[in-house]
């Protein structure tokens, strides 16, 4: 019985390989026109490997396997499997199907819309996925708040109490401290010039390698909005995109992608090959893509090294700026619209607002029509501004064109593990040295052997608890924040 | 019953996306490490498409459909199906699996063994892939000569008996004219100067388009071997390979692909859908390729509005270079070593070398340690000169490595297809002043009205005669080259 589940899921990897790298050609080169043929094709195989499992024989296999005898990893993997099935085998087929193509088009759409500027484009589809997953959650049910079966997809064990509780702190906190700086920032800390993207490109191949991205398991291209894909630890893509007027941008994200991708990487072959081959969570997979773009990339002892390389590659635009200077800029902190182009201070701000808006979206009937002005609002009240368009608001963000709803709060979660993570490293060895002497060698290992190397072999509580030796505790979070920026503010200015 | 075999092909459909993409994705970008996962995917999917139709139950349908009350494209779809099934279904479909994995396996360490110049590391798949096609001969039967069922593959109806016809008048009639023009060539026709290759990229972007590329229907990008994809109608995908000191071998290549690349994307939307939505064979395909290449891309009259755009490109490189000289440089004909990057005339003396090997792999037991040494021979023998290389010599191309035997001949055949069309073309229009003019629009539109929107819906025998009126003549092309090669050289040199 073991045998034929093992061999069910050897088929169903095939087909998930290829609906990821459709998803993957889709995003980064198909032509205009192949759309719809995409979307036919993706539908179809998410059919295939949903009936493959979704089916009375296989749940016959999976709830009478006597799972006495297999390894613990076996053990583990029918463990999820079953929570899985769980999950999907409530949703009717059809409308799985339906709901897989129907995201594919709406992402293509708004694209569309983001260019356009204009949230009509998007809306029906917009309407049609939220109407999805309501359906979903009362097909699933849920606990307490129908919004927490949706949170517990991205973050197990996460609910609204929990992550209420969390951004509470984040808004006691941290808005006091945005609102003084906001009013000490000079704006004058900004990159000038035509920055070729050519260059660009080349520097973020060299940034991937510097921070351990390993070529002959991945490929770095460019999309809209960047994106990490893993088909295995093997196989592990990520984008960026480059803008000639902001270098920061493609450096930024580069380095954020590639932390989501080493860890990718890093997992062990033998969880890999299985369906345990992936990040525990988006919290701890954001924990990783935050600490290596935020904790080590935003970091004045990673620059020490690397900024000469970039000087290099633009010595008109660069040459005139200090290492001390470029600190200060890549850490300048204020108020602004675009989630992933804000600071480190005022980012998990971002969050907190897409947290409350979808949390409203699934306990009430909001008025589609509402929700642009219900975002602008928020912004005005919690940061201080306000978007005029639709590209800086409302659609500035792919993840519910795909459905994606309860993600979002595992951003902020993740740069709170991410700190936590950070510390226990410190105790360990001098990671600050490490990063000015120029190898990651040290550091990768760490988190490869506490974190990386598990897969979802471990769930998030474990992962933290076994490489922190205590619970989450948000305190670090923010009290790195307090000390950074208060360094750089409000002590400093 | 109709629409249940109908729904199957629908299926199939899915499947050879995703096969047809994973290979795109292998050629183009895949990570190195990546290659057994995605061989193992293809090898999955390609055994659930075999499958789909491989079977009684499918058997049953195809042969007791009731054809009579079809249209005229769904009796053709069934009976090309038929002939399919005939094909396949003599092949045990664990060997069908088995061979599919070793050609992607194959097709790596091809390019591995190319790259490292040692035949030794491509022998042991050349040998298996050679095996195998032996043994499906075996299965499937033949007819007079067991090279026969391998070229009628590629060429419906084509037979040795035909092949070894019209080579010997290739041989006959344009041995002597070589031999004669290789004493006249000085070997002063060569282009000098380092050319940049994204400055390649953008030429190869805009020769694309101006032949007829539609890119709203297609991606350009690079491989070791240039090649054309196409998942349907509506995206249709092509390679080229970028070489600093040869810009020649990317602007031909882009056009060359581009050709094939336009006749897939006219053929119509309803002919498109179906198993007839691919060109008719691989004869005619080359044709299209080869009359876009040689017949236009090789034609004074094509350069003289596109010369000097290429010149605007590289004013250092081409500044002092007149059309006319670069005309000459493009047709420059001398026997040479390797087949893509070969002239016009000494073009289908490479391809009847390969010819006569693959003819004699399958009626003798050859040794394939002999192969190196008779591939050299013949090039002795025909063209006056011997590889010192094997990268110069068997190792060049691509094909073996994915079973593709019998192949190489449609491309001489498709270049003497592409003279006899393109005397038909004359009768209606004067072509040579279109391309004069910079357009491409009557060209495209003759081509699509006659040959390119039927796809697989006419077999080659029913293009040729209703397109020229007349049934296959190689005189046109023997014609064809005599007259333009001795003006080129006899006459004024």
């Amino acid at each position: 019985m073991k045998d034929k589940i093992f061999e069910i899921l050897e088929k169903k990897k095939a087909f998930d390989h290829a609906i990821a790298l459709l998803h993957w050609d889709l995003e980064t080169e198909a032509p205009k026109m192949a759309l719809e043929k995409i979307a036919a094709t993706m539908g179809f195989l998410s059919a295939e490997s949903y009936s493959l499992i979704i089916n009375d024989d296989f749940k016959d296999m999976l709830y009478n396997i006597e799972t006495e005898s297999l390894s613990d990893l076996d053990k583990k993997v029918i463990e999820t499997l079953r929570k899985d099935f769980e999950k999907l085998e409530k949703i009717p087929k059809e409308e799985y199907v339906e709901y897989s193509q129907l995201t594919v088009e709406a992402t293509s759409k708004w694209e569309e819309a983001k260019n356009a500027d204009d949230f009509e484009i998007f809306k029906p589809y917009l309407e049609k996925i939220i109407n999805f997953n309501k359906k979903f959650i009362k097909y699933r049910g849920y606990k307490d708040h129908p919004y927490n079966t949706l949170l517990d997809d991205y973050e197990e064990g996460m609910t609204v109490e929990k992550t209420d509780e969390f951004f509470k702190k984040i808004k006691q906190e941290l808005i006091p401290l945005i609102k003084k700086i906001n009013t000490l920032n000079k704006g004058d800390n900004k990159l000038k010039g035509v920055f070729n993207t050519d260059k660009q490109k080349e520097f973020s191949k060299f940034l991937a390698e510097y921070i351990g991205f390993d070529f002959s398991k991945g490929v770095i291209k460019e999309s809209e909005h960047p994106f990490t894909l893993n088909f295995d630890n093997k196989d592990v893509r990520i984008t960026t995109h480059y803008y000639e007027s902001d270098p920061l941008s493609a450096v930024f994200s580069t380095i954020h992608e590639g932390g989501h991708a080493i860890y990718e990487q890093n997992i062990k072959d033998e969880i890999s090959k299985t369906i345990l081959g992936e990040g525990t969570s988006m919290g701890v997979h954001e924990s990783q893509s935050r600490m290596y773009e935020n904790m080590f990339g935003r970091n004045l002892n990673f620059w020490i090294p690397v900024y000469p390389k970039l000087q290099e590659k633009f010595p008109e635009e660069l040459g005139d700026i200090s290492l001390e200077k470029f600190y200060r800029i890549v850490n300048d902190s204020k108020s602004s619209l675009i989630r992933i182009e804000a600071d480190e201070l005022t980012y998990p701000i971002h969050v907190l607002i897409r947290y409350e808006l979808e949390k409203e979206i699934f306990e009430t009937d909001v008025d589609i029509n509402e929700l642009p002005k219900k975002w602008a609002d928020k912004y005005e009240e919690y940061l201080g501004i306000r978007p005029e368009t639709f590209r800086e608001g409302i659609l500035q963000d792919v993840h519910w064109s795909g459905g994606s709803f309860g993600y979002f709060s595992s951003y902020a979660l993740g740069s709170a593990y991410a700190s936590q993570f950070y510390h226990a490293m410190c105790a360990e060895f001098d990671v600050e040295k490490e990063l000015k002497s120029g190898s990651f060698e040290k550091i990768n290992t760490y988190l490869r052997e506490n974190i990386h190397q598990y897969g979802k072999y471990k769930n998030p509580e474990e992962i933290i608890m076994d490489t922190t030796k205590e619970k989450f505790n948000p305190n670090y979070y923010i009290n790195y924040l307090r000390e950074k920026y208060g360094k750089l503010y409000v002590l400093c200015n």
